[in-house]
Order: C-alpha cells, then sequence, then structure tokens
C-alpha cells in the first residue's frame, strides 16, 4: 500500500443491463439517512413496515416475508438450505443459468438432485413437470419465474398447481420479475420464493426479499437437522423480525431504509400500474429493436418484458458495443451469461429504468455504434418503430 | 395492507452500543453516491482500491482479502465454511457469545467440534490452548480477539505461534477490534479472519471484511467436497474480485463505496493514531464510569478499549435505563448478551464514537438519569473523573 485512493465519484449511468437498475433519488436518499442501532425501536418500525410492503409486492399473506441480509444469491440459499436436508430429493428445473445454480445450491446442501433441463431460452411445460413429479416424488420443485440470463418467462400457475397435488414445494425465482410483471405468491399457491433488491424494485443491490407459505414453514419446524447455513437459518432470522426481536446477526440498517422506500414508490404507483408500464415501454422497446434488425433470444410468446436478450449480429463485437454505449453515452446493457455469452445483449427495462426516455436513447444510440462498426441497420428505424408504437392509441 | 407508511426519518442518535457506530458525513454521501453497474470499469475499480485498503488495514500482503457481502456474521460463516470439511476436527474457544456462535457454525459445516470453555469474560492461557492442540491436533481452531458480549481481549501472538507449530489453521474473530486496537495477520500468522464495518470502520452495516492466509488458500484447493455455501464460496467469490472478473452474484455496490471511504479515513487517520485514540478516550471513560461507581465486567488487564461492559448497579432496570438515555439525550448504549443480559452495560467507542465529546455526554447523561432512578451516584464524579485523565500531561 503506497498510497491511499482519492474519494470515489462514480458517474451516474443509464443502467439497462439485467440490473442493477437506475435507482431514485428518494431512494438514495434514504439510504445516505442517519444510521441508528438495529434494535433500536426506530429500526424496528423500519422491519414491520418493510414486511408489510414486501407482502403486497409479493401478493401474500404469509408471515414469514422479509428482507434477507445478502444479494438474490443468498435469498435462493435462504429457501433451498432452510427446505431441504440431506438426502431431500429437488427437482430443479433448469434452462438459464440461474436454474442451473439453484441445482448447484441443491447439491451443496445434500440434496438428490433431479434436473429436469431445456436449452438456454426454452420454457417448460406443465406436462413434463408433471410426469419428473410422478416419477420422482420430489420433496421441493425449484422454477425460475424470470430467467435472467435468457429473457425467458415461465408461466406458473399450473405448475404451481400440479406441485401442490403431488405434495411438492414449490420453490420459486422472481429476482428479476418482482415488481414488474405479476406474481402472485397466495394466489398460485408459492411455497417460497426470493427475489433482489435491485431490479424492478430500482434499490441498490444488498438485500433478497423471501416469503414462505404456511407449508413451507411447517417443512421448516418439522426439519430433523439444524439448517446447514447459520447466517441463513430462517428460524433464527424470523424470530429477529418477529415478535421478540431476538438478536440475531447485526442488520443491514441503511440498506433496509433504501429498501423501505422502493417499496413506498412501488406500491404508491401500484402494481398493476407498475406491471402495465414495463409491458408498454418492452414492446416499444421490441419494436425498435426489431426494425433495427436485432432478434429476440426467445419467442414473442414466453418474453420477459424487463429483460430483452436479443441476438448479436454477426460480425458485431460484443465488447465492443458495450463498451462504445458506455463511454459515449454512458448507457449500460447486459452481455450473455453462460452459452450465451458473446452471442446476446441483454437489454433491462427495470424499475424506474423502464421510461420511454431510456428506450428511446436506447435505440438511438444502439444505432450510431452499429452504423459506426459497420452494421447497415435502417437509419433511424428503431426509433421510428417505438414512437409509432407510442402514437398507437391503443399503445 | 391498508396503506402505505411515510417515509422514514431515522433520527441522529450518538451510537454508544456495540455497533453500529457513528457514521461520517463522507461514508453516508459515498453510500448515496450513483449506482454503477457490478462489473462496470468504475466499479471494479472501486473492488480493487478496497482489497488494496483492506490489505493495509488487516497489516497482510494476502491476496484473498475483500469483503464478503453480508455483515460479520457472514464473514465468520466464510472462515469456516471454506475451511472445514465434513469430519474435520476444530478447536473453539468459548468465552462469550461470538466463539458459542462460532462453535455453532462449525457444527453445522459437519465439524467434530471441540469446545474449550471459560466463564463469560475470561480469557485463554498459551498453555491450555497447547494442551488441547496437543490432545485433539485440530485443523482449526477458532477464537475471537474481541469478544463483543464480554468485552475481553485475548492475545493472539503466542497462541497464533503454537497453533503453527501444531500445524492448525487459526481462525480468528475481529469483528470488533479491526481498526480500533492492533490486529496484525501477517506478523501474528493469523490464517483467516473476519471483521465488520459497524465497529472501529464506522460505516454502516451489511459487508464482512475477510482475508485469508496462503496456507488457508491451500487448505481451500486441497478441499474434497465443494464449499457448503455457495453464497460464500470463496473459490467462486474470488474469481469475482481478482483479474478473472467473473461474475458470481452481484455485489451490494452502495454499501462497497461506503467501506471504500471508511476504509479511505481510517489510513488517513492513520492505524497506530487510530489505535491510540481508542486506548486514550477508553482510559478517559473509565475513570469516569469507575468514579460513577460502575465496575467493569473483566479485569483491566484484558479490556477492550472500543467494547466497555460494565455491571449494573443493583436495583436498577437495564432497560428503564437504556430508554432513558435514547430518548433524553439520543444516546444508545447496549444491553448484555446470552447469561449477561441484564447483567451489564455494553458502551462502544467504536470509530467516530470514539471522541472526548462522547465519553463526556455519556458519563453526564448515565449520571443524569441513574440519579433519576435513585441511585446514589456521586454528583458530577465520572465527568470530573474524565476531565482530570484529559488534563494529565501524560495522556
Amino acid at each position: 500500500m503506497t498510497s491511499i485512493p482519492p474519494r470515489i465519484s462514480p458517474p451516474k449511468r443509464i443502467l439497462m443491463g439485467p440490473g442493477p437498475s437506475d435507482v431514485e433519488a428518494s431512494v438514495l436518499a434514504a439510504l445516505a439517512a442517519p444510521t441508528v442501532g438495529h434494535l433500536d425501536g426506530v429500526f424496528l418500525k423500519v422491519m414491520d413496515e418493510l414486511q408489510q410492503m414486501l407482502r403486497a409486492v409479493f401478493r401474500t399473506q404469509n408471515r414469514l416475508t422479509l428482507a434477507v441480509s445478502g444479494t438474490g444469491s443468498a435469498g435462493m440459499e435462504t429457501c433451498v438450505a432452510n427446505l431441504i436436508e440431506p438426502g431431500d430429493t429437488m427437482l430443479v428445473c433448469v434452462n438459464g443459468v440461474f436454474g442451473g445454480r439453484m441445482a448447484d445450491v441443491a447439491a451443496r446442501c445434500g440434496a438428490q438432485v433431479v434436473k429436469l433441463e431445456r436449452p438456454f431460452g426454452d420454457i417448460f411445460t406443465p406436462e413434463e413437470i408433471e410426469a419428473a413429479l410422478k416419477e420422482h416424488r420430489p420433496k421441493a420443485l425449484g422454477i425460475v419465474q424470470a430467467e435472467t440470463s435468457t429473457g425467458a418467462h415461465q408461466a406458473m400457475p399450473d405448475i404451481a398447481r400440479l406441485a401442490r397435488e403431488h405434495e411438492t414445494l414449490v420453490v420459486m425465482d422472481c429476482v428479476t420479475s418482482l415488481a414488474g410483471m405479476p406474481v402472485e405468491i397466495d394466489e398460485w399457491g408459492i411455497d417460497a420464493a426470493y427475489s433482489g433488491t435491485q431490479k424492478c424494485l430500482s434499490c441498490p443491490p444488498g438485500l433478497s426479499p423471501v416469503t414462505f407459505s404456511d407449508r413451507a414453514v411447517a417443512a421448516l419446524d418439522a426439519r430433523q437437522k439444524k439448517v446447514q447455513s447459520w447466517y441463513l437459518d430462517l428460524q433464527m432470522v424470523k424470530d429477529y423480525w418477529g415478535s421478540n426481536r431476538a438478536y440475531h446477526h447485526t442488520a443491514p440498517i441503511n440498506m433496509n431504509y433504501a429498501l423501505h422506500e422502493a417499496l413506498r414508490l412501488t406500491l404508491i404507483e401500484g402494481l398493476e400500474v407498475r406491471w402495465a408500464r414495463h409491458q408498454h415501454h418492452h414492446r416499444a422497446l421490441a419494436a425498435g429493436l426489431e426494425a433495427l434488425g436485432l432478434g429476440y433470444a426467445v419467442p414473442a410468446t414466453h418474453r420477459l418484458p424487463m429483460l430483452n436478450a436479443v441476438k448479436i449480429p454477426d460480425g458485431i463485437d460484443d465488447a465492443t458495443i458495450r463498451r462504445q454505449l458506455l463511454e459515449k453515452f454512458g448507457l449500460e446493457i447486459g452481455g450473455g451469461l453462460g452459452p450465451m455469452k458473446g452471442k446476446v445483449w441483454r437489454i433491462g427495462l427495470m424499475g424506474a429504468t423502464c421510461t420511454a426516455t431510456n428506450v428511446l436513447i436506447c435505440l438511438a444510440a444502439l444505432e450510431q455504434v452499429l452504423l459506426a462498426n459497420g452494421l447497415k441497420v435502417p437509419a433511424g428505424a428503431g426509433v421510428a418503430a417505438a414512437n409509432a408504437f407510442y402514437a398507437t392509441p391503443a399503445a
């Protein structure tokens, strides 16, 4: 260590990658509010209100609904580690990076993992899941509603119903979907779900909203062995969030402030309005991207509105385009993950990022850098198509 | 959910509990800086500088030095879960809540846990640790340098030397000590250490600085089984913090900004100066507390400067005093943990909290509320004793 680095001064980006998304000024202000103690009555009230608002956003009455003190992957591990004991069978649907991650987590928890696999970008049919439930009789089914690596949307109601019929607990990844499209924990009958703060909630990363149904809590209570993670053990974590207020670990106070404000903004807008906003600007962006000749990695039948994975045209270098967008416009889009690395861009329209302004600047900037890199795109076509969509009365 | 709660407006407290401590304005400002992507070059530079500064604060050259994306207990679990495989023997020294926690974590990782126990407030002798090392030949020794539940300081150099002689890895808890008193990872030969951000670094809670020696990395590399926690698996986490920049999880961007600033302030002050500041104000506070008739829970020979555990006088109600201090003065002190609940107060002097102003207001406010609750304390004696200490030339 020869010298002390200068104070940071990060630039203001337009965050159109797979998360984090843009953060509203009032959320950053809440993040910087004075730190109080983790057992201070002021903070305990923040926790109570957070739980209420998380229940509203998850559309659930589940008592065990809280923010895990880690990012989305910690939420995934919380759900799996609390429900799985060594030797339990877990059926995990893998059609992208995050399904694959859940299978890895389950194996580390000692599960007999049965993977149901589909190529990246595909989704599963209720029939094939039912067949696997019949064959393997798993304790839990792990499935990703919104696969952040591919932009594919897995419809959940039929699958959750089948799982309940087979007395299998449903663990759902809604990291990218929550607050950007319908997530109906109680109506669908989801047993455990986890999300992240830095996607459609537009809060900085650092916490993972999690909810457990009564059925999942009963499974937790019936465990023979302790949860293998002390930090993520919900039996203890819920005693801190519940009326006991038993000290477990020191919660990330200021991150919880920020999530409180992000949830407030979400509920003030209204969930249905927010879901419709995501769908609306997604359609405008999709019209523009297709007019520029960029094709989606998944068919229109199961595209996520907030995560648009488009194929990189032949002859165009992934990293060059992303770097130029960042340098010239402060605009971040995401690259591909796993087998899609170098093959797709992931363009996010999440939470505060999801605006007409960002749709238009993204299309205009993409056009400029693609042209500059020798791709013959029809000049002005992207913006024109988006504007045509916005001008349509039905839009 | 009937209504949306109002925006939070937490009060400015004087945080003299066991953490979180007071946070400097520039650290809160860094926390609220614009969020950028977790693979943005701007953030990767922040991570590099964080690692450099953490090495300086830990006094180590260890390459594997980073901030785990969770609070101090996640750091504890990271150290234990990465070093222990099922069946390994781990010797854990338990003389407080956090030693007990480490034993629990180790058992959940499948360790054969051997507990060396001492009453709360006591410390261990090198001789008894050597005897246990000889008898049990553990793979790892877990020990708490600064026991936050009792205020006891465990001297480490001899113990670490003995552990190395017996080819045992030393895992050290320095959650409360780091940046407030000497922590010498390389000089002492500590193999794995973890801390928290909300103690003497005076950053809000949410991250856990961790460092692994080459010997610990070799043990990690030699594992037969995967680390049981995916989220805390350092084999993957270090590929994100290292030159590969391989995506693992989305780091808590803004929390890392805040830690960057807190480390800068620490190094600008200078570690030795900071350690001396903690010792100085601790002595003033101790003089004052003793003049008020409040006795320490641990003898002067092994007291922590930043965590002053004092016995609650007979006939005085723990919670009443703490509530009155909070309500009248915005002053937080901590209660006891575990068997010390209701028996001690824990008065923190950590990082930005550790000032003459806070020493004096704490003594003056304590005097007022103790008198108001019927305890005959010598009026003015606490402040007078502290001021006498401050007036001493040698002080």
